[in-house]
Formats: structure tokens, C-alpha cells, sequence
């Protein structure tokens, strides 16, 4: 309700401040009887933690999940699985910065005002560091959906883009460069490009795109939980998101209908597949692929103005330890966040027929 | 839960097919003691229904809403609002057509797999008929809304494309013309296109664009809950939609973040709006702007090869009244889910401070 | 939310007031393909409706249910079932005895002061009609629930009590007489108490007991939404019950743990069933059983002193056709509660395991 | 959804098994701004610890609360508030005596036709332990609902009866003595008992009753969410709890309108509270009074015959550290379920009216 949770029947809460002394969350609604790959989870950590590139944040977190229920002897129990990352790296340093002015495009401004004040420490509750907590959650809701498999990569850095369409592409190399493009040679331009901003201080943004292969047909509630809609929510709920786009997206708005009609094959399949995998609003079996829009990172190391709590014009500057660019580090969230999408759905297409 | 229902405190259910007797809804969560104007209710419902230009689908409805609860001496009640819209429309005609074969890029096909059988009369439920109980619903939440401004206006049909800011447009003229784009020169352009490709039995599709005026700061519930996700999944539930952006949305990828951040005025507005009127989930005054993507009609009114429900290739022939172009009649939806995802946070923003 | 809805995945939501032009509801999360026995739902309608018999009020309303929606060829569809029930009986009468004053033990007065203002023609939205869209949700319910059998029945009237334990008795003799209680005799002395208390102008309390037989294991989800702490809600929903005792009851207190555990056979079942079908929250496959208490009906055909909306004191009088005692009418509404219950965790339960 | 979250504004989600590293939860929906006081808190939880009193269990546990997020400067951010409590008394004992038999009136048999197996240290998921946090959420909405006083006390033990009416008690002396129960007299014979059925090696029931004091008009969401309905919920949720009654109860049924019906005073209040406080679902400003009936602990220290897995008999015999009687150490669990219907209803009231 007050949108902390997501998801109807698979369902991950999260709670945690990113200078708090932790952050975690429940799992409800994971079926009993999944031999957990806690390997695996940990893994999903650790492509989302800081550090673990020259392109992302120095920071240095181990990102340990700890599970406190809903395990038992490896294997989920159909009980709500409570876990916890501590925040092993909020050092008591100096906030007045950030205390009593307002970063342009951050959230205190607004949380100020929605809440009447807020935890000035850092990003609070609307700093990326929850989204750790999502990778914990998608990690168990990818276990659940074996068989199906869900690819997300860096298609664009600021201009740089990925040209070659998805299926061209050896997305097994997703994970064997620090950009995650599956393309080497742009991979090796980007990260170029994102060294270069960085060393203006600056920022930059970029687009993920996703596959999602071998998903059943049926997935979907119509008519307001559509499939591509809950995609679009859970994507548009991560931080930076600016735009969504499935199947043929912005450009099927140039098609007439006789060239974007998929017409069918004689085992259901379809010949085309500008509906990305999801025909109104249900997995048709087809690959789902979309396009996420993330903008460039809010905290620059550079000179700004801005204001304070009474409005007075302050002069500010940007430092610490940040990411130039967010794209390469949130792979493994949009991912995550696909998951919990479709883990939910595939319970809920439990109960679609007697 | 099963996709019936959008919103959380502000809630619209609805349930119907475009070919059984009657669609139509709940409203539950609305406010007591709001004096409706019932005539901008069938206001709101005439400016979707059909019929009612020359670029739309000819079929008769006039779409008169009926309202059985929750309305009491011109004034909610604060009791759920249910109202039914009698179909008036279907012919007993012959499906036999569609009865055993799957329409290309229609729901036919998952909907025989989700659920087993459908009702294939039409489109049944995953008809766009059952967008006119969303336009009930969000009639209502915009005389909730009272000082608010929702403007939906058509942006680009297939490559010919508004090229003006929002903020040099006259919203005001988007009724003065039947596809509802505010410049009249590109509206008689479009028109004259969405004619031609009527005329080969082509469909062709659009963008939708949409600016909010006037809303106070706070609405919205991150982490998951963020404004502009609802939006996005409210946008993304229409039919036919394929993608949604807001602010700089996909062209803010390429901007850097000392281009792309929003500086303060002394007043907490910005100088600068890329952020959409959004930062961190939430509304901060500023306008809220964001365009979604239409796809082609998928129904053609020409011959298609297909599968029935056994795999056989058969040929088929698309008939009937159909709408060549879509975004001319979804404006008014696009405003009705924009209202819905603004009257829910309204309402929880009731409850975010002691 | 906002307290229309009941259920999870097997959800009824209802609308109306007992003097606008009609009630309704929907019911979402039914599955696809029940074959619907439309006279069966009838018939529950039936049971519920004014006019029935002597000994309830003798208003005459045929509570015909329309089907809008979520029905094909007879079969559900898997999507929201849209019903309504037209009000025939509203008479265009005189309401200024309760428009102005606040009957006692009615929620009159409570709706003013929450909602501001109200319908105040007959009891609006309090009144007791709206458990008519209740029966039709279970009658729908119920047929999901094919195999197991809810019986409710009449236990008590006044100081007038069954005291036979349930097995003793035979269930199907329930509908056999006006008073819905299946021991002849003592029906027969509720039936002469209730008319001489209606000749009063008074009205009287009393118990239904209800048995759920052939139940399977695992209904129920803990921790909060207990089998029986969803039935004991549900009960306590139904106008004018004052409590909800299951298994031993208030009368398990003065027992000790050595005589109140039920010790188990070898199938699985107990030899004793003072835990009433429910174990840490979950059917164990025994009868569940349990008892709700109603209040006597608030409004007497006698003169009584009030206040009106100023807070003077002012003399009315009951007026109408009401019912004497509502025992015997509610039954069909506690098995209604009763299946919606138990179809919520019958879908649910399909989740709980791998 | 799966039975782990109880509110819908005001909403607490636990997680947690008996003998686990840890349990916990998550509040949601806490607005922001109320100053904690965190010793009231730790009191709430030291009043359901366990080794407390001589007729409680001699277990020990600190059950000391970490609290992970959501306050700042020690006043609540409305952001979730995560919280931990560690068990700190889980031995790394023998459970091969629950491991492959099942406990009469236990959780056990249950639990592993529903999920397959189950966790079979101690009860696991079904413990008590679990109210822990219950009472850590019900600490935190009471500080919300500063002014409205709950107050729980036991009332019956066995079939010693407390026979006063709650108006001539003192509650500020139910902490005064270890059976909570405020009338000394009362409390010492119920001492002495529970004291004789521990030393059998027994068990025994009890009834606690609740009064919650100067509540707003306005309270409970009609027509399935009515605070007694949800108060219902509440208390059937927590362990052992086999009925609820409020205002009149069971014994209401035996009386007649004309004496049940409670009549007006000028201010609204009634010069009767048959009605418990509570009229048409919705809180009248009268004192909210109700009963909650709790079965024996199914834990005999007594020999015993039961089932294992194979349903072979088996001999087994209860052993450990439990209580001989429940309602004691169950009175600020009934007081926190109380609070946490409440503060939802307080806050749900807030979107009543325009």
C-alpha cells in the first residue's frame, strides 16, 4: 500500500535506509520445496555491489545477505523469507552538505515535503542501496522460474548504441566485460566513453535491454495486470528510469498494422515478433524483449547551486564516491526485477482454469 | 488481484465483454460528500465512444452510463459507486470467422491457452470496450481532482510527428479537431493520413502525449509505488500500447548529468523540468509530462493467412467497423488512467505525515 | 481498502443501497470452465429473499440475478463476473422519520459523522440487502467447491436452544421448516417464540451453527489469514452478529489440555474434534464447525425515544415490514460467507507447494 | 496475500520461526513524524517474554527489539520500519520426538500436507513465538493512537470467572499481580490454580477481555471491513484463540430489541452499551469492550500416544519449558492486534470524507 512491496502472490517487501544500520525484506509467497542455490544468490550480489569495477562506484561493500527464515535445511518452506544486509560501509562522516540543502534532481526535496523531514544521511530510502534487496528477492524468484531464462544487457551509453538486434547477439557475453555489453567491441568503446565523463566530474545515461526466453504462455492478468505492464511498473519503479518500450515500442508507432501483424505458425509461434512476446497483455511464448531508459546520474563531483531549507541560494559541491554512469550496475536489477514480475505470474496462472 | 482492479485507495474495478449485455464497474474509495457534475461524466464518455467522427470506427454506441450506488442527492456518498453501460451494439452476427481461427496480434490465441476457451464474440474482454468504464472512473477522480489539469493530446500518428514543446502549444484546441492534436496544421495533416491508410484497409499508430498542471507536491509511494511507475503501468494497461516515457525520457539517456539535473529556484521550482515534475517517485510541483506509444489497430480490413485451433493454415478476411488509427479516441483514456494513478496518491498522501 | 471486497484471489466485491435502483457486485479470480447451474444460485437467492415465509418480513422482492459478464456458453470464463440485482420494492414513501433523527442500534448516526451526510432511505448501504450480492458470490462459491458440503442451520432463538450435538442431527431437514432448524420440535417452538414476539412489536436474537464436511487438508494460511480467523471475520461482516466461536468454543476454556487434545488416528484424522476442522490455522480434514450469534433486530414496531441531528430529544415509532428475528433468513448468508471462504484458500492452496 | 501481513494502511508483515536465527517484520504505513519512545516499547515486549512470573514459561529469552530502518533522530520517517529480534534460546537440542511424530492438537500434521515438510524445531512457523512481533508492531501503533486507551485483562481461567462488569474494575492494577488480572482477589485463586495444573503436568484455558477507551466516531470500513469484524480477525489470528464476542455477545441472542437497542443521549453517546461501542461496523465514540476465548496449551508434560509419519502409533512425551496457561503471557498480544486495527481504521478515516 504504502509502496514498499511489490508483487500480488510472489511478493518482496524491502525496508532500509542506505545509511541505516541495515536494509533486508520479506519474501512472501515463495512455494514450499525449492532447493535454494544460495551460490547463485550471493552471485546476483555480487553484480550489483559497489567496487567491483574501474567504471562503478569505489565504494566497497560486501553485500552479504543473511537469511533469518523460510529456509530450512536448503530448501524453502513455504514461510516468509526474512533477510537482512547489513550496511557495513556508512562511515559517520559529515552531512551538512546534504542536511540543510537540497541536491538538484535528488529526493530531498520532495521527501521533505511529503514527509516534513527526512533522513538526511545519504540518499535515505531513496538511494539505490534498496535495490539490493530486489536483487535478493529476483535471485530466489529466478530458482523458482527454472527453464526460463532472463538476459539483460547495456545496449546504449549515451549515444554509443548497440545497433544489432537481440538476436544476433552472444548474450553469454553479457558478463565478460565491467560495461556488460554483449557486443565486445562496443562494450570496449563505451567503457571508454563512461572513463571520460568520469574524468569531467560528470555523468552519463544509458539503456538496458532485456530477453526473456522459454516463458510459458498464459503469463499476464488482463486487463489492468498485463503483462507488459507489470514490466513496465517494476522497471519504472528503479531508480534513474525514465522510459519503457516492449516489442516494437516507440517505433511500431511508424508501422501500419499490415506490416506489424505477427502472423501465426502452425504450432502457435508467430513468423514476426514485433509484439515482444506478449499478445494482449499474456505471454504468447514468444521472446519478450524491451527497453529500459535510464537517466544520467543526479550526483556530479562538481560546483552546483542550489537551496536551502528557506529557499536561500547556496553554493554546493558534489563529492564522494559515485557511479558515472548506472547502467552497468543495474543489469543485474532489471533482471531481478523480471523476475519478480513473472515468478509472480506464473503462481498466479495457477488458479487461472478449474 | 486477477487484473480487474486498478488503484489502491481510489479504486476502479471493472468486468465485461464487448459482446455481452452490459460492461461496466465499482468505484470504491471515493470520497464522500463531492457534488458530480453528471453531464462532464457523459462528456468524458462521448469524447471515446464511437462513431463520432469521420476518422474513427463508424459503429453506433452512445455509451450512457447508469449509476445503481454511491451517488445520493447529486453528492458521493463514500460508498462504492457501481454503474453499468448497456452494450447496444452487438449484432447477432456471425463469428463464425473468428470463432475458430486466431486474429495476427490479437488475444485470441492466449486467451484460448490462459483460460482453456474464451468468449470469442469480438474481442471479449480484451476488447478496448471495456476502456469505457476506465473513462467513468477517471470522470469522476478528475471532480476529485479539482484544480488539477490532466491534457492528453495526439503528438504523432505513424512518421508525421508534433514537433513543437508542450509549452508552445494551445491545449485548449486538442477538441477542436477530430484527432485531437492541438496544432491545427499538423491535426489536418494527420487527418488527411489516417484517411488515405482507411482507404487501403490499414491501420497506422500514434503517440499520445500528456501534461499534468497544478499538482501539489508529495504524490507518489517509492520504492515501488513511484509516481511515474503507476503512471507507467497505468499507460502501459491500455490497449495497444507499446511504450511510455516521461521528461527526457528516452532522449535523456544521451544527456549528461550537468545538463540533464533540474537547478532550484528559491521557491523549490526548478529552472530546468527534465525531471518530469517527478524526482525520486514523487510529484514536485513542477508539470508532470509523458508520452506513451501506440501500436497499429491490429484488425485490417484486408485478407490474412492464419492458424484455427487445431494449427491448420486458414485463409481469413478482416471485416467490420473498425478504428483505422487509435489515438484519437484513447486520449480521453489516457486522461482517465492519468486521473486514476493522481486521485489514489492524492488520497495516500493523506496519510503520510502525523 | 475501503472494505467492499472480500477475499484475495477469490474476491467479491459488492455495491448498492437498499433504496437505489439496484445492488450488484463482481466476483474476480473465479477460474475458467465451471459449468454454472444457474437455477442452483437461484435457488440460494431464494432462501434469502423477503416474503419467504411467515415468520420473516413480508416485503416481496423476487431478487432475480442478472448476469453481466464472466459467463459463456454457460462456463465461466476466468474473468470478472459483473451481476446485479434490480431493487423493485423501493416505494417512493415518506423517509422524514428517519432523515432527521437517528434510530438507536442502527448506524445511523455513525454513518453521518464518518461520512458527513447519507442516504438515509431505509438503512442505504448499512441495510442488510447488500448480503443478497453476498449470496450470489457464494452460490457461484460454492460450486467451485464441488464435494464439499456447508451446512448451516438455525441452533438457537431467544433462550430457545438445540441442544443436540451436530452429528446427531440430520442436515437435510434444515430447509423443512421456516425457521431453518433440522429438529422438527424444536423448529416448531422457535417458530410459535418468534410470533409471539413479532405480535409485541419486538424482535429476538439467535444462533446459527454451520458444518463444513469433506474439506481437504491445507486450507488456511498462517500466520494471520487462519482458516478460521477468515471465517470468523467473514461471520462477524454479516449484519447484526455479535460473536464467533469454532471448534470447543468458549466452552474449550474450562478444559484442560489432557482432555481437549485430539489424538490422532492413523489416517491422519482424530479420534476427537474439539479443534473444530482447524489446526494452527489450517484444515486438518475433520468437520469444521463452528457458531455465530446474532443480536436481536434493532428496528421494533413500537414508539422509542431518540434525537434528532440537532441533538433533541424527539419520539418516533417503528414502522414497516421487518423481520421478527433474522436467524432464519441468514442462514443462506453464513453458507455464502462460509464458501467464499474456503474457494479463497482452495485457490490459494494451489500456490503453497512447488 | 499469503497470510503473513495484517493492515491495509497500518500494516505489519513478520516473519520468523520459533527456532531460526531470528524473527521480525516490517511496518508499513507509519506516518512520518511520531517520537518514539523506545523504552514503551521494550516494555510491550517484556510483558509477553517468556520467564517473566512463576506461572509463565521458565524459559528465557531477552526478546530485545533492533530496529533497522524507518526512525531517524528517533522519530518515525514514513519509510518502512524493519526491525529483528534475535532468538537467543534455540539449543541445539534432540527434536527427534517431533521430528517424526506428530503432536496431537499441533501445528505439525498440518503444516506437512500443506507444504510438503516443514521446519520441526519446536512449532517452527505455528510457535507463539511469532506474536513477538506482533507486539513490537502493536507498541509502535499505539504511539500512534495516542489518547485512545487499550486495556486487556484476564477474566476467566478455567472456570474461574471474573464475574464484575469492566466498569467497576480498576485496569491499572491488572500489572499487578502475574495472571493480569485486576481484580486481586480473582487473580490470586486464579494464581493458585494455574499453579495445581502446572504441577499435574496440565493445561487450562482462559478468557481475556479488552476495553479500549475514547475512540474517535468514525472508525471501521463497512460492509466486510467493520471493527468488529476486523477486531475478530485480529484476536482468531493469534494462537489458541477459539472465539470472540463483543459488545453483547452470545449472550445478547437471548435478548429482545427493546431492551438490546441502545437509546440516544443528546451527545450522541447511549444511555446502554449493548452495542459494544461498535454500530453498523463503525466505532460510536462508547466504550469498545469484547472477549476472547483461548483453548489449553497443547503442550502436556504428560505421556502420550500419537501418529508418526507412516501413521504408525507411536509413544511419545511432552517435555520442555512451557506455559501451563496461555492468557497471562497473551494479554499485550490481544492489546497489540487491538492497536494495530485500530491505527489502520484511524488512518482509513482519514479518506472518508472530501
Amino acid at each position: 500500500m504504502a509502496g514498499n512491496s511489490f508483487g500480488n502472490l510472489f511478493k518482496l517487501s524491502t525496508f532500509g535506509e542506505s545509511h541505516g544500520p541495515a536494509i533486508g525484506g520479506i519474501i512472501e509467497g515463495c512455494p514450499a520445496g525449492i532447493s535454494l542455490n544460495m551460490e547463485a544468490i550471493q552471485a546476483e550480489m555480487d553484480r550489483r555491489k559497489p567496487g567491483q569495477s574501474a567504471i562503478v562506484t569505489q565504494r566497497k561493500e560486501p553485500d552479504t545477505v543473511e537469511f533469518y527464515s523460510g529456509i530450512f535445511e536448503g530448501k524453502t518452506t513455504g514461510t516468509p523469507i526474512g533477510f537482512v544486509i547489513h550496511n557495513t560501509n556508512q562511515k559517520s562522516r559529515d552531512y551538512s552538505h546534504i542536511k540543510d540543502s537540497y541536491r538538484p534532481s535528488h529526493a530531498d526535496y520532495v521527501y521533505d515535503q511529503k514527509y516534513g523531514f527526512r533522513d538526511y544521511r545519504g540518499g535515505g530510502r531513496s538511494s539505490a542501496r534498496e535495490t539490493a534487496s530486489r536483487v535478493v528477492g529476483g535471485a530466489i524468484a529466478k530458482q523458482l522460474l527454472e527453464g526460463i531464462s532472463i538476459n539483460a544487457f547495456v545496449s546504449q551509453v549515451g549515444t554509443l548504441k548497440l545497433e544489432k538486434d537481440f538476436n544476433e547477439l552472444d548474450l553469454t557475453k553479457t558478463e565478460s566485460n565491467p560495461v556488460r555489453c554483449p557486443d565486445p567491441d562496443t562494450a570496449a568503446r563505451m567503457e571508454d566513453y563512461i572513463k571520460s565523463v568520469r574524468k569531467e566530474g560528470d555523468t552519463i545515461g544509458g539503456v538496458i535491454s532485456c530477453v526473456i526466453r522459454n516463458t510459458p504462455v498464459g503469463l499476464g492478468e488482463p486487463v489492468f495486470d498485463k503483462l507488459h505492464a507489470q514490466l513496465g511498473k517494476a522497471m519504472l519503479s528503479i531508480n534513474a528510469v525514465k522510459g519503457f518500450e516492449y516489442g516494437s515500442g516507440f517505433k511500431g508507432v511508424s508501422m501500419k498494422g499490415s506490416e506489424h501483424n505477427d502472423l501465426f505458425n502452425s504450432d502457435g509461434s508467430t513468423k514476426t515478433n514485433h509484439s515482444g512476446g506478449v499478445q494482449g497483455g499474456i505471454s504468447n511464448g514468444m521472446d519478450i524483449y524491451f527497453n529500459v531508459a535510464f537517466k544520467p546520474v543526479a550526483t556530479i563531483i562538481q560546483a552546483y547551486e542550489t537551496i536551502d531549507k528557506e529557499g536561500n541560494a547556496v553554493q554546493a559541491q558534489g563529492k564522494g564516491r559515485h557511479d558515472p554512469c548506472v547502467v552497468p550496475r543495474a543489469v543485474p536489477i532489471v533482471e531481478a526485477m523480471a523476475a519478480l514480475v513473472l515468478a509472480d505470474f506464473v503462481l498466479l496462472n495457477r488458479i487461472s482454469k478449474l
